[in-house]
């Protein structure tokens, strides 16, 4: 099948570009960026910032315009800006295209699924009735912003044994998650920055709707506190859970270990084979060493012990933010909607 | 007066003879170390990592063994280790001698006080008990551990007057905290360690301690997670309290703006002129920026915003952990052992 | 005596801000900067990025547009990005201000001072030739780009002392030279960019320049390799010098230490009491702890030790890049201007 | 054939496992540590830092100790440290086993080839006239120290085309190169340590034997500054070349780019498909983009440019310090040495 990149000079579209390079189902035939990069090679319009080489069969391709006229393919993947995101995306579903996007524009409509698979595969049918309500044959679907992509994997199986009640969160998010050039040295060698626009809002919205039923978000309670650390990629969040029913946290680990769902049941490409990874050392999981797990995919898990407060459980969780939290989340939406026939 | 620092060629010490080099009331007449460094000049036995340079006539003093006949002084700050300082500190206090302590060994010792001097400054009263338990002229005074000193400063304001049900905290602490040589390069680089040692049992106990009446633990609830990343100096730490009575954000602020407790109105030499600095960006605290405000024995706060979860507030405080998360705080201690004629 | 600081929002104005906040000559009436800001608070215009905070008095200053006539002022310091310094600075010159600038566009102008004071403090009689040439009764002074400042200062007691035939540098440069945003995090984090555009070109002709005659170029051969690191201040030069009669390492060590020159014997505000500090530890200089030695105006060497290729000496030296190497040595350009009554 | 790696619980004694997981040739059976973790299963007995996962069978081995007599192989890999190495080594070659080691011990003996195998693959010889002289069976083989080796490589096709006449090299090294826990953060992080000790002096002599004559140092000068930066992984090297001959620098970018040696030639497992890469982007090579090429073993070099001192060439070169410039150098060795019947 034929795959776009809509904004692929992004450090999230480079993510896609390097993820797709060898997919099982889907092949790029179109990269669009800006208006002044078209017409380019790809090679040349990108400041390409990936920790492997840029394939040349995919630097070769032409930068185009991210309209749909300009585009082939069965399936699109938007890592455009918000600002742009929320025009055009509806622009390629009107014209036909499924649309998986990366962007923050349409996650919180109620007829758009916000899907982590794992953790939420059902909400696809949300597609149906977003084709009835907006007439049109194309689709709109939405990954989660990074932190919530992160934190609603290891969630899911706490929400489904033992119920959700409260969630506080911290996260030491790293530098990739704000785009390239996007944080500035000056500002965080030797720094914490405690404050990332929008991002706990976010986080707290997100949770409930991808943990809840589709079209209804959940009723437990989130609160997040969002900073920034001197880190590349992959996003470290202490979690503090309160569950409806009690659980040790030996029964909160257990959980998050066996977990697995469609995606993995289905064996699509880029399902990890397991969702969460607990580690038993006192001092993992670790950006560096554990970011890459699954290809990833998966989300390492940490120092589940008790919660005086919440008389829960508290743990760290790390995803890799570009990965799990943005291009390899939205090509498992692909895969997912492909599994179920929506694309 | 004259001071003695047990331990002095460590990080802590350092940073005790740094800031006592030309303190108001106290002359540093003798330095401790390792019976390795006994005999031989301070500035050889150091390998000194302070930003400012090491004063000359400082580096002069021969470095003594940690007992009380080898030591001339009127007050005794212990930088020890805590297994060094367990025995020798109270060897100290048996002969008389006044001893600060920075160590956490005696910290959680019913009748010896651990104090925040802004918080909990009439806990020097437990001097007495302890001199008549212990059959003893000197005293045994502690200050918490880094991560503690930073919380309990912002919490007491909000204890007066709201009362405290539930505190969560989540720390991003320096590597400094874990003294010199510490955190390897190879670990902290590009990286987040999820864990530091007996860290959050202290910050749970500590802060109950110091927020309690002498002698008497406080009962609400405490849960820390706790993490380093790569800053050098200044602990940040992501703040969520239930108070007991309603308390809106901007009268949470407001209470510890004006915070000011016996070290301001005595005018204590190391106190700060405010002990909470609350700012108003949207990004503050960072540490490079302002964990040298007071001369770093001021907690700077900020983002003070409502929490969902506990219908409470949320905020990020910081200070400099080795000033007023250790050697600054004792300093302060003992200023105020001064005031009520305990040393 | 009045200054004004042309180009006060970006990182090398705020320096100019910072070091003129209590300047025993001069004080700042006028601050001006990109047309977007004209007219609105400078604290509100500024992304603040210095150490210590904004002093409350400069911050309610208006900025103001880059023009003479919104200016008043004695000495105009220029913190203009290079293309704009061009054009501006000789409208500035030619409307009878005396300008001190940091940009690089008239450095190599036959008849423009290219100064490190201490290194050619004679250069300034260029200004009357300048006066006679350029018809104008202002003057048009330069310092030089940060790295051939923290060069050329301990090269001159060797030239002086030994003569000079050929220098090799290779340069460990401070993210904070490239401005703000500046280096983004992603490059450096973990890394070394081993390319500064421009950078070397300039080291080899201003080097060049400045220790040659007034007007006229020395014709010793100098060579330069320019990265950067992830250091916040300060750049670090590995110099390995060929003299023209032969000199032991103790020699050059001992010609670097004594030096001084006219701004020390003047005593001139802003200048160090040593221009050069010759550390004896083999582990110095490094940035963190020497690169505000003398208030930043120092340069901090070490190492000095045999160099088998030229049988002359090698070193590594270390400066403030935006001290020395930009706001620092501007100041002393005006003050060394005013102590010869070119202001 | 079966290897064993003494001093395998060290960071090059890791990196020898992790390369040694699914080698072609050579299959692990001993690994030999300290007598404190002597009898423990070696995932017990590490730290592992490798960015890679431990396997799980090279895991259970159980750490021997450094005795030629607990020990079954083909070929020992030495990671010992330097003072453990003189004897043991060369107890192991007495008792009949070819050791290929990363220790500085032998590096400088006369008849132990010191070998970076594409730049002196002919050194192999001098094994002959060291069994003769030191009457054994074994041999002892040694690689170069991590900056020399990643300077002698694009160095030898510029030896072989134009000679060489100078070298003056300046390093900035990966924490890495100081083991683990080696370079501590609070010394590195906003930092430059301008010091290593005893690498210049190994530099310039290790360098001159590898590109000499088998038994007889090169007599061209090379001059070294080294320096350690906040980088994990990955020599970065700036080198300014006097040639003997007259060459461009496309001339010299040229030759390098075309080199190849035995090593490729023989296709030897480690062998990097081209020992040099020549990038032409202006900012290249980056330790964080380009260590990883040729699997660490290739030395990308950028920057090739005119030098006005030597009127020769300047450029950049960068190698992967523990993989090139220690345990992959050594496996390159072995293989050599199999190649050619001396395993």
């Amino acid at each position: 099948m034929k795959a776009a990149i809509l904004g692929a000079t992004g450090l999230v579209g480079q993510r896609f570009v390097q993820l797709l390079n060898d997919h099982a189902w889907f092949e790029v035939t179109t990269l669009t960026g800006s208006e002044r990069s078209s017409g380019t090679e790809y090679a040349k319009a990108v400041n390409w910032r990936m920790e492997t080489p840029l394939k040349a069969s995919m630097g070769e391709l032409r930068v185009q315009p991210s309209e749909p006229k300009n585009v082939d393919a069965d399936v699109v993947f938007s890592a455009l800006p918000a600002d742009q995101a929320t025009v055009i995306e509806e622009e390629f579903a009107k014209a036909g295209y499924a649309v998986v996007s990366n962007a923050s524009s349409h996650r919180m409509d109620q007829d758009v699924p916000l899907m982590n698979p794992e953790a939420n595969f059902n909400h696809l049918t949300l597609i149906d009735e977003q084709r009835r309500r907006r007439k049109w044959d194309g689709a709109l679907v939405t990954n989660p912003n990074c932190t919530t992509a992160v934190l609603t994997i290891p969630l899911k199986p706490i929400s489904d044994n033992f119920g959700l009640k409260n969630v506080v969160m911290s996260s030491m998010q790293a530098a990739s998650g704000a785009g390239y050039p996007g944080v500035a040295s000056l500002d965080i060698i030797d720094n914490v920055i405690p404050y990332i626009s929008g991002e706990e809002e976010k986080v707290q919205q997100e949770t409930q709707k991808i943990l809840g039923a589709p079209g209804e978000s959940a009723t437990f309670k989130v609160s997040a506190s969002c900073h920034r650390v001197a880190v590349l990629d992959g996003h470290t969040e202490a979690v503090f859970v309160q569950t409806e029913r009690h659980a040790s946290p030996e029964q909160i680990a257990e959980c998050m270990e066996e977990f697995a769902a469609e995606p993995q049941k289905l064996k699509l490409p880029t399902a990890p084979p397991r969702p969460v990874i607990v580690r038993k050392e006192q001092d993992r999981p670790q950006p560096r060493f554990d970011r890459g797990e699954g290809r990833g995919m998966s989300i390492v898990v940490g120092r589940v012990r008790k919660d005086p407060v919440f008389d829960g459980a508290k743990f760290v969780a790390l995803g890799h933010n570009t990965i799990r939290g943005a291009a390899g989340c939205a090509l498992l939406i692909a895969e997912s909607m492909k599994s179920q026939r929506y694309i």
